[in-house]
């Protein structure tokens, strides 16, 4: 089955303490897309403008994404600059330039209103209400998030979580939306604002699941080095999308465990090169391979 | 088979952001001994001074504690004396009065000197290679330290660690220890230092084992409340040897991984309650019982 995917398509210049690269293809979507493609067939909801490369539609392309409702519009694609610290954990935001994104209403073609899953990558919760509202009984609808929308849109946000099967968001996210220190307790609170399925993301200490089976703890991958983290979250969650939506037998919550192991793997790859250069270039044998690796770093 | 333990036997004042709770039965080898005397018989190596309360040393005894190590001398106890922050990751130590450790010349009795396993628990490096000296070809020894040793007797721990098969230290020591920012690469760097396996401890992050087998991730119980951090750190390090000594059959590394998962368990346990005060009242069916819980939040 197919999935969905809205969230920022946008360029990304990434600063570490070893380089600087400007303008790789980055945002949300292009990374949830990229990672559920080698799972599943995707179909992106987006915007670029006028000064988009080609290269990065034909690298959408090569992932088989369908296009059909990615806009393109006169003006500039989003552009965010970040930096990285040397730890690779703290990163500043230097440029976010809306462009395009400043004036997007998500359309969908006829043909995706259907799509059975739906991942509303983080991006604004209206744009991630609109998607919604032109759906048809979607089976399954993720949503991730970050900060600046529980710190700018939290009504929207909290209506949007209403709506959906799984939520997905980082450590420090979780404590701000429940007020609550720990981030376990956290998890469980988040169920009450309307989600039967929350993910707390911990970077590389891994994610947690609470839903109604209980936790479950889920491993990062190990990595020896961190080239550029940006887009691991978007990854992570995409390769779970992705995952779950490649398997057509049993209720989607059942293959939720293991679609984070993949998310994980996906994410993990991500980290290793800087924006999408690393995960472009993957093939499902090597998640396998490292989704073996990892699982057997946790048996016992 | 039965583990020795030698660290330090102290009285702890702990304040958290909720209770003052003075002159607790704490210190490294405590924690760690009671977390072993769950699997093993445990030999106690230690001091205390004549402050130390005789309910105390009553609980090392309802723990089958072999105390024929513990020097009772005149003098103080060592006291230490901490502040939590809310989130209670962060500690502040109020005081450290060395007390009666300040001459502390470890003396082991003769029956002590066969123990095949060996717990340097979190103690001056000088008194772990005294301790060390006194063995009879111990056949497996792991040793905890921590950062103060780390920047005021480095060289006594360089040491020490070519002495042992297993160290054990958290992640910010692990990153300290080997000057290398990633906990991963930091791991494998402790190999060249002497430790066959290395542990890294992340709180409630699980802990990490590099070994010649490659890496095994361990999670940590997630606990919705944390009472008392204290001693959490030693209760999994002696859980673990302790799940080690009591397997007669194999090698001791091939019983490393799940020795973690019942260190991580009583470890949970100890952050349930102030000092010891959780721990004592642990039976091992408790643990056991937890330790089925938490390989059912890994498994997928």
């Amino acid at each position: 089955m197919s999935v969905l995917v809205v969230g920022s398509t946008a360029l990304d210049s990434i600063k570490t303490p070893c380089r600087l690269n400007p303008r790789l293809l980055g945002g949300s979507a292009s990374h949830a897309a990229v990672a559920a493609s080698f799972f599943a067939p995707v179909k992106l909801v987006g915007i670029v403008g006028d000064d988009f490369p080609r290269r990065y539609i034909q690298l959408y392309r090569r992932h088989g994404i369908d296009l059909g409702g990615l806009q393109l519009a006169s003006g500039k694609t989003f552009h965010w600059a970040g930096e990285y610290e040397v730890n690779m954990n703290n990163r500043r935001t230097l440029t976010t330039e809306l462009g395009v994104f400043e004036t997007f209403t998500p359309n969908l073609p006829e043909a995706y209103r259907q799509t059975p899953f739906v991942l509303l990558a983080n991006i604004a919760p209206a744009l991630q209400h609109q998607v919604l509202n032109q759906m048809r009984r979607p089976r399954f609808v993720v949503a991730d998030t970050m900060d600046l929308w529980l710190n700018i849109a939290l009504d929207d946000l909290l209506k949007l979580l209403r709506r959906v099967d799984a939520l997905v968001l980082n450590d420090s996210e979780a404590r701000q939306l429940t007020q609550e220190d720990n981030i376990i307790a956290a998890a469980k609170k988040i169920h009450r604002l309307g989600p039967k399925y929350a993910i707390v993301k911990k970077g590389e200490h891994g994610a947690l699941l609470s839903s109604p089976g209980g936790m479950f703890i889920s491993p990062a991958f190990p990595l020896n080095k961190v080239v550029d983290p940006t887009g691991a979250g978007d990854s992570f969650v995409g390769g779970m999308v992705g995952y779950l939506a490649g398997r057509s037998r049993g209720a989607p919550d059942a293959h939720l465990k293991r679609g984070m192991i993949y998310g994980s793997v996906v994410a993990s790859f991500c980290c290793e090169g800087f924006g999408l250069t690393r995960t472009t270039r993957l093939t499902r044998e090597a998640i396998e391979q490292r989704a073996r690796l990892l699982e057997r770093m946790v048996r016992f």
